[in-house]
């Protein structure tokens, strides 16, 4: 791979610390991949070897499934058991604004002095290189600081934030018994991505009837999933009932696919996306820049402005055309260096 | 730009028959451009000249809104002035049946006698490319055909649907008085996108509470939007009440956008993105095909998949190596000639 370049000290040492263990250090790395520091893919190569030993579970539903009370439960579960737990959080936020409504993530304050908890809150906009990029990486920061469970919390409600399931081992889908709440449900995909559901505020009406509709669905069979019945749990949240068979469900789930290699092929396959999701941004950011370039790209650029051209005619001319490439990739380089822009 | 390739005679009578209005080609040149067939770049360069003529107006707002109805309404309205219509309807759908669920579509089909009225439904998953590459070039099709109002109907629940609802001239958000619909709206980032509000259903208890508060945050200004003050309208569209005022304000926007001269600069920004976009997607492409690949580029990418390599620091690898990207491009041409997959 060539020689690597170092990090600067002061990130070293941070990522050192944060290999160690030691939380403090935690918050700062996450803040430099949010902000898209050139160092992060030197960062995740040094945290690289120390990945792949905590279980990452994403939690999703429609909004007002009582998700975060679910994860506050959860989390408990896990102190008691004595396992640290890190906890991402993503809020749908404006496009606009950047900020996150907060919300009941407040209320998992009661945590914030436990130091076997972590918890960071992410909105969906504003992170360097969008959600997609940064939350998986966070993710993995969290796993390389010796989380023992990584607990993902998302709206659920887009595309986004179905893409962002992609960074983990075990899904689990919370759903309230609802009108219409199922066929929600399916039409935001999260039927899909379910390996296990949850009705949760089981106690109202309507809540067995859901579960019955879920698992007649799971039988439907709309997920191949020879190797694993997805289960259709029910839960009272907020009083802490139906926690313990969820986090047993959890185990489970990763623990037979483990043994049947389903979880190494499927981590095979989401390092492969992550691959492919770096290069286009990549890619992204130095079309960017050469957008103020002058030269043939740049006025290559000019003329799909203007419309006299064709954008994906464009897009084909510059990664075809051997000259107009080795002046786009040759002029600019990773960090903008080339002193056109 | 070098010699554009020739189209293949039957896609080149197509474009041609497209171009000349007529509608039984329009359908057969969206499938094209939705299976990703390898001639849509030339096909968009050849119906580029003949577009900018339609008024494109996006339809969005959260699910139960009835945009849907809305749309029929504004069909109706239109015709009547004997505009030419075309409607793209994206409804969500399974990322795993890539089928949309058709709902209220089917009501559509008193239009499809008309040969004033062009409807496409388009599932958001299952398109070449993906939702946000099929939907701006449906449009541009829909354009080049002729249309005089081109509308884009979409669920507006994630970000797929916001980044689509860049393609168009004029954004209308569909809400309804129902509690807790406007912080939702809020959050889901239609309140930055809404050239203009339209409270539907609006003969329910809160309706008039409801346009008051829209009309305070759009005074509170979340948008800058110094030369466009965002009207908050009241339908039923279901009666059809409030569509005339709708279809003058959707015309009123177009109008003063244009003589300020907006309208040219958020299309050379929805141009440049475009091109983005394209690039985006065929370097994705090429990955694709050169993970299955032998030499170098091949080797790089399964170190990655057996987690020997963080992804970013292979893509920094890829994009900087000039070994490695040579081997890359000059082994991978745009069709995947290069015969080793």
């Amino acid at each position: 791979m060539g020689a690597m370049a170092t990090l600067p000290p002061k990130i070293d040492d941070l990522v050192t610390r944060l290999l160690d263990g030691d939380r403090n250090a935690l918050p700062r790395v996450i803040s430099l991949v949010e902000r898209g520091d050139p160092a992060v893919p030197e960062v995740m190569e040094r945290v690289r070897p120390a990945l792949g030993r905590s279980h990452r579970v994403g939690i999703t539903g429609p909004p007002g499934a009582g998700k975060s009370t679910l994860v506050e439960a959860l989390i408990k579960h896990y102190r008691n058991a004595e396992k640290a737990v890190g906890v991402l959080g993503v809020d749908p936020s404006s496009p606009f604004s950047g900020g996150a409504i907060l919300g009941d993530r407040v209320r998992m304050r009661d945590h914030y002095l436990d130091p076997g908890v972590f918890i960071r809150s992410m909105a969906t906009r504003g992170a360097s290189g969008g959600l997609s990029a940064v939350a998986p990486r966070t993710l993995k920061l969290l796993d390389a600081a010796g989380m023992d469970i990584v607990l993902l919390e998302t709206a659920g409600v887009g595309q986004t934030e179905l893409d962002v399931m992609d960074a983990v081992d075990t899904v689990v889908v919370v759903v309230v018994p609802e009108a219409g709440d199922a066929i929600q449900t399916m039409k935001a995909g999260l039927m899909e991505i379910a390996d296990i559901f949850v009705v949760n505020k089981a106690d109202r009406t309507g809540a067995k009837r859901m579960a019955a509709d879920l698992a007649l669905n799971v039988h439907l069979g709309t997920r191949m999933t020879e190797w694993w019945e997805v289960p259709v749990l029910e839960a009272q949240a907020f009083r802490g009932i139906g926690i313990e068979e969820l986090a047993a469900s959890i185990a489970d789930h990763l623990r037979v696919s483990a043994e049947l290699g389903h979880l190494e092929s499927t981590r095979k396959e989401q390092r492969r996306r992550e691959l492919m999701r770096s290069i286009r941004e990549e890619i992204h950011a130095r079309v960017r820049r050469a957008a103020g370039a002058d030269g043939n790209v740049g006025s290559l650029l000019r003329e799909v402005e203007s419309g006299d051209l064709d954008p994906d005619t464009a897009a084909g001319a510059l990664l075809n055309d051997g000259q107009l490439l080795k002046e786009w990739l040759s002029n600019i380089g990773p960090d903008g260096a080339s002193g056109d822009r």
